[in-house]
Order: structure tokens, then sequence, then C-alpha cells
């Protein structure tokens, strides 16, 4: 069978802020500017996907590289998200920026990121061939 | 010009957990299971798709159900994601259900709703028509 995810989202009845809750046990604050209504106490949902794709590729990247022997001391992302000017303002490019430090060869390196890319990560994947959304009012 | 989102997350050094930072001053954990080599502290980047569909959703039809003088008691969304058998095990289907408490017309609601999906909401758009996405490593 399938693997299913669910998630749980509840308006904490200020502004437009809302709580989201995993299957595990773990919370986040979502909301947004107040010149939208909301009291800015969390991430945006736009910027949730940016996370979602560069988290879901950096455990990748790490995971992989390590295991071929990599050492790693550092690794940071940036995630560039240019919006279309008009509603609904749809991302139209989006980059990533990995800044791995460490002692590592750099074709391991390169492996690691298209073994995910290609591969592993199921956000990237969702991004490229999206799935079927139903909605339940 | 086109807005710009930007994200940033950096690797704790511990395990597959990482932090993320937007623009304002927020952050989240991000981790996964441990027998997949996290610490289980934090959102899955792929259940941080979800919430970000359904926040983004979430957040114009409270707006817009408002605006039209509905009185919202309870908003609460449940979203569960069917993934692919097979890596990289994309969402091949997403279902999403609002469960809207108070005192509103459900056509305004059925309004609201339509007019996020078809016209305001930039993460469902995202996933119609996605962005080009570049990498630099």
């Amino acid at each position: 069978m399938a693997q299913l995810n669910t998630v749980k989202i509840n308006w904490s009845k200020k502004g437009l802020n809302f709580n989201a809750q995993d299957e595990h046990g773990h919370t986040i604050t979502i909301d947004t500017a107040k010149e939208f209504g909301g009291l800015d106490q969390g991430f945006r949902p736009a910027e949730l996907l940016l996370v979602a794709l560069a988290g879901c590729m950096s455990m990748d990247i790490v995971s992989i590289l390590q295991k071929k022997g990599g050492c790693i001391t550092s690794f940071d992302v940036t995630v560039q998200g240019y919006r279309a000017e008009k509603s609904p303002k749809e991302y139209e490019k989006i980059i990533v920026t990995f800044d791995c430090q460490g002692d590592y060869k750099h074709e391991d390196l390169e492996r690691s990121f298209k073994l995910s890319r290609d591969k592993y990560c199921g956000v990237f994947a969702t991004l490229q061939k999206p799935a079927r959304i139903e909605f339940n009012l």
C-alpha cells in the first residue's frame, strides 16, 4: 500500500495565524504579514514550499555524501523563489544554492546531488510531476 | 519587479536535523525519522509541502469569507498525501478536507474556496504549473 502522510491545520482565531501538526507530535505556526491581516508570527505558506524542496534535497545530499565517506563541517542552503507579478503569484523560478564545507571529493557531492534530484527527492519529483489534488468542503 | 522570497537552511550537524530561517526572523526545525538517520525533532520536508498548500488556501478562505460577512468559530483542515510506492515516492494524490464552523452562507464558503484555488493561492498554482528549478553546487 502506498505511504500516506497526514497533516492537520487549525486556525488560531487570531488574524490569519494557523497551527500545523504532523503525525509525530511536532507543531509549527504559519502566519502572514500584518499588512495582509496576519500577526507575523510564523513562516508564510509559500516560503514553506521552498523549505520543503531544499530540506528534502539537503537531507539526501548530507546522508549520501556521508555514506561515501565525506566529512561535512557545514552545510548551508539559500533558496530564492521568484514569483509571478500577478495573482496567484506562483513561483516562476526557484534557485537553490548549496554550500557544503568539509573534507570530501567534489565529484561525490555532485553525485549525491544528482541522486537526490533524479532518484530520491519526493518533493522535487512532486514539483516536476504534480499530484492530483482533490478537495472536500 | 517580481517578488522574491528567500529562505535559508543549515545543517545542525546532528543526524539529519536542519534549521530553516525566513526573512522575518522566524525559524523552524526540519528533521526525519530515526530509522532514516534523523532525530525526529521536526516536520519532515515532504509534510511541509502539504502544510504549504493547505495553509495558503486556508488563509485565503478565512480572509475572503470574513470579508463576505461570515463569522467563523473554527477552521480545521486535514491534508492527506498519498505517495508513490517507489522512489522518489512523489505525491500522486493529495486530498484536502476543510471543516469550517460558524455562521456563514455555504455558497460564500464555496466561492471563497474557488477564488483561492483559481485566482489567489500561489502554492496551488505552483503545483499546477511548476517553477523552473535551478541549482548551484
